[in-house]
């Protein structure tokens, strides 16, 4: 079922490239274009099948009827201005941006077809080399509609991820921002700060509970950078609460009181068990 | 190549289990006997062919050549004693205990060939139905000879684990708990207090990033209790590794420092890329 005339994607990443992927798999637009800075990386889009035609210069998005900003959060903050003289007023535009509030602020006052969103897909790889269709399967997408956001537009954005096979959840900006503070940006601060932590000489001895923990330590650190800083306020308040946490975990081992040990790795058992 | 005339494991959970079932496929030994509190269990290993015989009681030990203490760290520490009465002088007793200071110092005066190991296997599952010859595949596993070691009980411990395709290194016992608080307790310690924090509410939101950091949080609470309190002295020191760390990461975002945020997280990429 086609959704969309011309679709534009700007940044033709993992994500950005799954999307154009899933897209034409679907059969959802008649026209996929990509923006790249990098003369490359269009050329892989283009060869994999993922978009019909790609350029450096943002002027090959003109009258594209939906505009996906798929770029790192600073990028798709930067771009929106530039991106404004191409489309026209009934345009929609989106982004896949990790965190909501500051872009869904900025963009929304920009385009009057804004819709924010956050597919919780991807993983600690990057580039339009390891991009497919198949990222989003059984995945969700959040959706971060305010007052300000048209009906129509966030119809047909919920339409096109149902269509993708993905599931849709409604969150406010700042709700978004807190919890996937908690579910998504803390992992990947502990993640970092524990392999910063582990000796070349011990690696070797890295067992898989270390490898798991800390898999996803090699994810793009500018990209991760600016999630951080753009999600400040929230990931800071996270910190806190899991140091806190941890510290309580310290205090019981430190006094050798395994009752209250097992309590605090019981009680982290039955909530990691409700992740699945 | 047969190795030993009669094996005895005591503990025919994940770990003894699969090195039984280990050594029956090599046919490393004649005949293997079980011990378990769980009349269950010797019945499921039975059935597995992991064990020719079972029992609740350590008795069913005697005259074996080879015992295997595969039983939770605490356990291996009471049963040392008990099991004394049921052993030749010159039978090999060996642990496979995720410490090593406190259980190679006991047992080494108690049993004349004593030696300490440490198998980098398993996962967060547990018990003898998860069992499998080839948890071991690719693994090490570390031995922890002291002054007080016989050499020959070490060479053949050695031999064993290389007949099972496992590489060997040695460790001493106090650096063995040393590394091992970092780069498998503390990923532990650290995988507990970050579920410990997730609302229930927010469960469905858990992307990869959360269910990979947390995954071994479903690992058994008595166990790792025994592990944190057996190793107090150096989890102790790598929390407070880790919470500096930490502390760096939150100061530069607190400060909005993107420049020294990027290097944390590079610094954290170049160290996890070493694992492999």
């Amino acid at each position: 079922m086609r959704l969309f005339n011309k679709v534009a994607i700007v940044g033709v990443g993992l994500i950005g490239g799954s999307l154009a992927l899933a897209i034409k798999k679907k059969r959802l637009a008649v026209e996929i274009v990509g923006v790249s800075r990098h003369k490359n990386t269009l050329a892989l889009a283009k060869k994999s099948g993922a978009i019909d035609q790609g350029s450096q210069d943002l002027s090959i998005i003109k009258d594209a009827d939906l505009v996906i900003l798929a770029t790192p959060v600073k990028t798709i903050l930067d771009l929106a201005r530039p991106i404004l003289k191409f489309i026209r007023p009934d345009s929609i535009v989106c982004d896949v941006g990790s965190t909501k509030e500051e872009i869904v602020s900025k963009l929304s006052n920009i385009f009057p077809g804004f819709v924010g969103s956050h597919p919780l897909a991807g993983s600690e790889k990057r580039g339009v080399s390891n991009a497919s269709s198949g990222i989003f399967k059984n995945s969700l997408c959040i959706l971060t509609p305010t007052d300000k956001t048209d009906p129509k537009a966030l119809a047909k954005i919920e339409k096109l991820w149902h269509q993708l096979g993905v599931k849709v959840l409604f969150l406010n900006p700042d709700i978004h921002d807190k919890a996937l503070s908690l579910v998504s940006h803390l992992p990947h601060a502990l993640a970092f700060s524990l392999a910063g932590i582990i000796p070349p000489k011990y690696s070797k001895l890295g067992a898989n509970s270390l490898k798991d923990t800390t898999r996803i330590a090699v994810s793009d650190s500018q990209l991760w950078a600016d999630i951080f800083l753009s999600n400040r306020k929230n990931i800071l308040e996270s910190i806190r609460l899991f140091a806190k946490n941890l510290s309580k975990m310290q205090s019981a081992i430190h006094k050798k009181d395994r009752k209250v040990l097992i309590k605090i790795l019981e009680d982290a058992k039955a909530k990691r068990e409700l992740l699945g």
